[in-house]
């Protein structure tokens, strides 16, 4: 038996998030099924860094799996390539130690929300968040470093998906502008469900004038999902990089 | 009766290209559907400036046409919008003389071509060609100055289309590298048939060092389409500008 840990990339339009669920089509099912046919057969299951949501994008998730069979990596990336449909794509796979996991062993996550605040593009409807008005990214620009640093994320995480411990650390953001689009992005130790689009949505409510930067101390204060933005869309969203040691 | 002009943009991927056929889903016909239900249920003919092909994106394309209702070019963009489909955006609409007309006013039409030469990427897959290997681009640029100028551009047309007239002139063109995306630009008179594919299917060539940059002197004398490279794939074809006086 060998461990190997795969990095991959999706197009989420199409499924219903990464986590496999009875009866619908999902990332870590579609990757699940080229797996048994490589394994000859017998059922594969991947653990991977992070389970995105339903329309969520990943430039480089990562995942690893045992397999009875041997397979040098370039094959295993080549077999799964041919087997997989082509709106997920498996960018590398290698082999790693039997206690390699690629979610506990995860020590920062990158996120990237990408927002068009010019005219409507059909072309990236589905991977671009069609904002379509303007925003002052000066003051988002501001606002995003008041997410940096070890905080409580309650007030950020969605309701029905509270954990025992919501404190996470961002280690770095950014806020780039490039033609008409915003680029957001985090890297931390670890993001809770929504976490990202809720920090997301807020600073969109800080651009839009809605809401002063200020505001989003006093909702860490809050403790409170309520006094938080809405939630950003999932198709603004990418799953960058994942990190380990 | 009044003449509109409409400038728009749409994502081929799902559409049997912009031209209306019998059966078929097409963006010219997406649009007069739309326009029939604004002008009272009144037939409506669009004409474009160009057709572009099965899988070939527009981010600027042009249309005119009349309407028997009177309505402003404000409420004419968003009656469209409102009745087209989200892979279908009219980005501006105006009043024009009723002499304007899209196609025969055009003075200089801009294409641009977009190729991946890195890991294939899903999420761009139907809007960015997915070449996945690196070309020389160095002497793409130096290869695509052999389309600058008047020629009879017959060697990069398709048999089945040629005209009496084959002669074109390109005024600009230009390619630039970003990241591992590459993006050929064309502006000219105006474009025959595939004639852009044909082109950027023969640079190819040329920066896989399948060909000299000089061949292309040599196909232009030969007149002969199968002297020229093959026919590049449309996904990552834009019409991106109309220009007129």
């Amino acid at each position: 038996m060998k461990r190997y840990l795969i990095s991959f990339a999706y197009d989420a339009t199409n499924y219903h998030g990464y986590q496999k669920q009875p009866n619908l089509k999902t990332v870590q099912s579609e990757i699940e099924r080229a797996l048994f046919e490589i394994n000859n057969n017998k059922k594969v299951i991947i653990h991977s860094a992070s389970r995105t949501d339903k329309g969520v994008h990943a430039l480089d998730q990562k995942a690893h799996f045992d397999l009875d069979v041997t397979i040098t990596p370039y094959k295993l990336k080549r077999a799964l390539n041919s087997k997989l449909p082509n709106d997920i794509h498996i960018n590398n796979a290698e082999e790693v130690n039997n206690d390699f996991h690629a979610r506990y062993l995860a020590i920062k996550k990158e996120y990237v929300y990408i927002l068009n605040m010019g005219e409507y593009n059909p072309i990236e409807r589905n991977i671009v968040y069609q904002y379509n008005k303007k925003l002052d990214t000066e003051e988002i620009k501001k606002a995003i470093k008041y997410f940096e640093g070890e905080h409580d994320f309650i007030s950020f995480v969605s309701a029905e998906d509270k954990k025992d411990n919501n404190i996470r650390t961002i280690y770095e953001t950014s806020v780039k502008v490039l033609n008409d689009k915003l680029y957001i992005r985090f890297v931390g130790s670890g993001f809770l469900k929504y976490q990202v689009r809720n920090m997301v949505g807020t600073l969109i409510e800080v651009g839009s004038g809605k809401r002063k930067k200020e505001d989003i101390a006093s909702i860490f204060k809050a403790k409170d999902r309520r006094k938080a933005g809405k939630t950003a869309k999932p198709e603004g969203l990418y799953l960058s990089k994942v990190f380990y040691k």
